[in-house]
């Protein structure tokens, strides 16, 4: 198979469909590959060509990437940060403090957050002034006492609204798979 | 600044133009970063809307990114590969190993490769069966005995002769201030 098709989604399908055939395509393409910067960079490519696929608002998103906690600021916790990782869009910004705007609020409680507007999320951060919402899951590993964040899954859509249950269920279950299936 | 805004290219520009966008741009985005993937990866958005914003054949551009000298892979050169990294377009081959297509050549020579049909390059590896024509620079760090392949850059056409001298000399540019802008 040429590896491109894999970002070939049938126009008409459901987005429970088209997030199904992201997963199964993520674990055939980390089936004997556990290099994460080469697993985020394909994941983001099938997300933003999943999202292409489907009818507004998923259409209508404008970002879909990754950031990982930055190796730079790995010590005490105040001085935790993210760092940008692989996606497909326009220019972001390169690092996001813990708990702040969406994106540091999923890392610093390692819940999914679902902003339908983000212009009332509480220091909601602009990378991009057309983003209108916002879904943010977060990639964690270990067990137990072990467990750590290594990376969130960050959607944005220029739609206020963009997202729902749906997208928060398959996107914590490509987190997982995720988390499972890099070396980190 | 928006950091998005980085991206927008005015329409109309020479080839020229939207490369200096490009190296200014990424010049400012390496000012007190030096982490490669968010460097990489601010870098495939960049060159990837500079094409768009220009006419054919940089506009059927399909592929932009890089792909890095793979960290499982160091040891002796038999066994060297590259690893696919940040990029933007369609999903993309994961490993490549030295000397194999045009990526491959690339690294195994340090020479830029201008190919401007890639179905008469010995070797070539479809990862999109839309691409026709490639070019790919390699990133090189290090003096004299230091000096080292540590990634490339790699880009297609879905059009035939999609590049020229223009772009080597500027992509040529940008992997100099790679090498120099980035940890690896």
């Amino acid at each position: 198979m040429v590896h491109a098709d894999a970002s070939n989604f049938a126009e008409g399908v459901t987005k429970e469909q088209a997030y199904t055939q992201v997963l199964l395509q993520a674990e055939g393409l980390f089936d004997g590959q556990r290099n994460w910067v080469c697993n985020l960079a394909n994941t983001a490519s099938l997300l933003w060509h999943a999202y292409k696929s489907l009818p507004s608002p998923s259409r209508q998103v404008n970002w879909a990437g990754f950031y990982t906690l930055d190796p730079q600021k790995k010590g005490a916790s105040p001085q935790q940060q993210l760092v940008l990782g692989p996606f497909q869009g326009k220019v972001a910004c390169q690092t996001i403090a813990f708990g702040r705007g969406v994106c540091g609020a999923a890392a610093a409680t390692r819940t999914t957050q679902l902003v339908p507007d983000v212009e009332q999320f509480p220091g909601h951060i602009a990378c991009d002034g057309d983003s209108r919402s916002e879904i943010v899951v977060p990639i964690v590993t270990g067990e137990g006492d072990e467990r750590r964040l290594v990376a969130i899954i960050d959607v944005d859509c220029a739609d206020l609204n963009g997202f729902d249950e749906v997208d928060k269920k398959y996107l914590e279950q490509l987190a997982e798979l995720l988390a499972k299936g890099c070396d980190w």
